[in-house]
């Protein structure tokens, strides 16, 4: 697994080995604790593609329609947070939901990559949290705004390499203060990981680093001050966060 | 007003005077004319933050709600392109349209900006036109994939800095072929430039070179192989694109 940290004033990737955190220098390599370092989000992503409604049984608890192609939405580099920074609550909102989603992130700049080669551009997979007040996204109509919020797009902890991990049954889960509210699979999305890239990439260049949050299975549900949220995915890690009112 | 240029490998910024363009070098200027240097896009924001019915008339050609707060959405960086760059028609759309736009461009980081301070975070104004596929629009419902395929994102030709433009009233026009086809004035947005600033940076950190584009008035219309589409601002510049089909 790959991860980004801080150490003081520097800011490094590594990989992780257990609780182990390697870093290269030139010809040497440092070896950290996770413990001794702050880990920061994995990924900067220039861009963050959402997709929305991406499993049946999460569509039908919104009383949604099954899109007939994938519906996506852009999150803002801005809302980016990693493992244990604070999910902080807007003013505005009164319904602060979770969403427990596999993230892909890509390895390489392409466009119009078919789906029988989306393995090509695939770097790795990691935790992601689309979390959307789900009050304005009401109002708004569009969802853009109820899900753009500084602190709504928790990342993390690390990245798995692709050819480190089967993802294709990965169990996807979330738990609230310990308590299971998502549990599913990661093979029933609707349109599935080489179908979306295929889709988006025939719409927008992607480039190293960007974010494709791959949609999220029923049980959402509300978050609230205190509250601690786990993003659980096989093979790939538990993102947390705490949640926090302004 | 501000460029980035290219001449050969290099890319630059310099400051554009009528057709001259002065690049400084440490302590010496080199000049050259505009048609010496390619014009590349003026800005490489690292989130363009688009607002949707933002002129009373254009909602109502459109037969949409008038908003009682400003709808936004966000279009992928991979989507801009610069002045006389080629806008491509996607081949899933029948319907692609123009939509002229006042582009504010933003000059430091910042949050939670009062109207009353709006302007001490805008570096500059540019043009854009948001370009969007009508039909994938009405489609999806969500407004994100119409608006952003690659080269849907026009910008430039230039930055006009802010203390060198009262943009208050300014002209807002675009014309297809040469023909005036949207006519209006900034003054007649529903939610001006402070308050934009003001609801958005409440929600999203905004970062410099992020560009916030305000909405488009009435009059949009189709595009179609072998258009030239202009966008002209008064005092801010006249942004101008071909369009073709892939």
């Amino acid at each position: 697994m790959m991860g980004r940290f801080r150490l003081d004033d520097e800011v490094f990737a590594g990989t992780v080995k257990g609780d182990r955190v390697i870093v290269e220098q030139g010809l040497y390599c440092d070896t950290y604790t996770l413990d001794e370092l702050e880990t920061l989000p994995p990924v900067t992503p220039g861009k963050i593609v959402c997709v929305g409604l991406n499993y049946i049984d999460h569509a039908r608890e919104l009383d949604m329609e099954l899109p007939g192609c994938p519906i996506i939405f852009l999150k803002p580099p801005s809302a980016v947070i990693g493992h244990r920074d604070m999910i902080v609550y807007p003013p505005e909102s009164r319904h602060v939901d979770y969403e427990a989603e596999l993230a892909v992130v890509i390895g390489k700049q392409c466009k119009n990559v078919p789906a029988t080669h989306a393995g090509d551009v695939i770097l790795g997979y990691t935790c992601f949290n689309d979390v959307t007040a789900r009050d304005i996204q009401q109002e708004d109509g569009q969802w853009t705004r109820a899900k753009s919020f500084d602190t709504f797009a928790p990342v993390g902890p690390f990245v798995v390499m692709a050819e480190n991990v089967d993802i294709s049954n990965a169990y996807i889960r979330s738990r609230v203060n310990g308590r299971l509210r998502q549990d599913s699979s990661v093979d029933n999305m609707i349109f599935d990981i080489p179908a979306l890239i295929e889709f988006i990439s025939h719409i927008m260049t992607l480039e190293k680093g960007d974010v494709i949050a791959t949609g999220t299975p029923a049980g959402v549900g509300q978050l609230n001050h205190g509250d601690t949220v786990e993003i659980d995915i096989e093979g790939v890690g538990t993102l947390e966060n705490e949640v926090v009112k302004a």
